[in-house]
């Protein structure tokens, strides 16, 4: 196997829940600023053009991000942070999805459609009117979150999961970015906090 | 368990799933229309305020769509519709996050935002001003995905998969609310009518 991968959130996610996991893979960096993963030896092998993407020894290829975590827990006989039962890993991709279409993905493309617009707007539609909108939304759901996470250490309870780990990755890219979390949204910022002090969060 | 489900996409997903896994659950209607789904009741068994939810036994509950089909063909030792091995999983996974976050979400929001604003903007942030821009990134991936499709059957080549599931049912949405697959799109129509001649796709 071999995992391309580049700067991001994206590949932040699976490089921390592999380092959670105790997975390691042999990695090719793909220069995503100067376009590689734009171009057609990387649209070979994932035609999205979207970066991280794992190679099988087989020469076939996984993209997406949860698609490869849940793949290489999968493929170890599974994992704790998808879960031990079926009820357990509902509740991962319950939250994954959760976090996933509401926060990340508004977070991102408001990047993308804002102060990244200069890098994308050569590579995708981007709608630079939906800029601060989007943001927008990721707050809401945010302070939404802040609610649900009242007494829980992680977002499946006790125990951490993919969900938390994307969610934190995406979270931390925020920060970079002009969108950070809202100080009133004290529940959130002590998970950040935590998560932040996991040794395999860098 | 029971199933709260109501009109629209989302719910479809999971009524067909079933269908295809030959899964029966009870079901209970929730009326969306009338905003029952944002009412306490409601919202105590899924605090994002959606349609289907799934309770288990338990009293537990999980919501998202993707999530409540992995978790039914979990329970039942798993489902070709997720995939046989690892590889075919993950394969399934990849093209369901693809159609999700690609065609799905931007269809829908620029219906909710567009067309839908009516009912929406008293539940959610609502960004009339990304609606054009959301429907035309959809139709952007969808003539992205006509190219892949070239020489398949389904998303992951000769299998049926949630993948298939999912973008099915939205599209169908689509054509409802004025974002029909463009003509150009060959191949997608082609999947198309293949997926609706199913005797599970009503």
């Amino acid at each position: 196997m071999k995992l391309y991968t580049s700067i991001g959130p994206n590949p932040h996610v699976v490089r921390m829940f592999m380092a959670e996991a105790g997975i390691e893979v042999p990695e090719e960096k793909v220069d995503i600023l100067k376009g590689v993963n734009r171009e057609s030896g990387y649209l070979s092998k994932n035609p999205s053009g979207q970066s991280p993407c794992l190679e099988l020894d087989d020469g076939s290829h996984i993209a997406e991000i949860t698609a490869i975590c849940e793949y290489l827990a999968d493929r170890q006989g599974g994992s704790p942070l998808i879960g031990s039962t079926p009820e357990e890993r509902g509740e991962t991709r319950m939250w994954t999805r959760r976090v996933d279409l509401n926060i990340c993905e508004p977070l991102a493309n408001g990047f993308r459609f804002g102060e990244g617009l200069k890098m994308f707007q050569s590579r995708i539609r981007c709608i630079p009117e939906a800029s601060d909108g989007l943001k927008a939304i990721a707050q809401d759901k945010i302070a939404w979150l802040d609610a649900q996470m009242e007494g829980r250490q992680f977002l499946c309870g006790d125990r951490i999961s993919l969900a938390d780990i994307l969610l934190y990755c995406f979270l931390a890219f925020g920060k970079t970015v002009g969108q950070d979390i809202a100080p009133e949204n004290g529940n959130v910022t002590a998970w950040f906090e935590r998560m932040k002090a996991r040794p395999t969060s860098a």
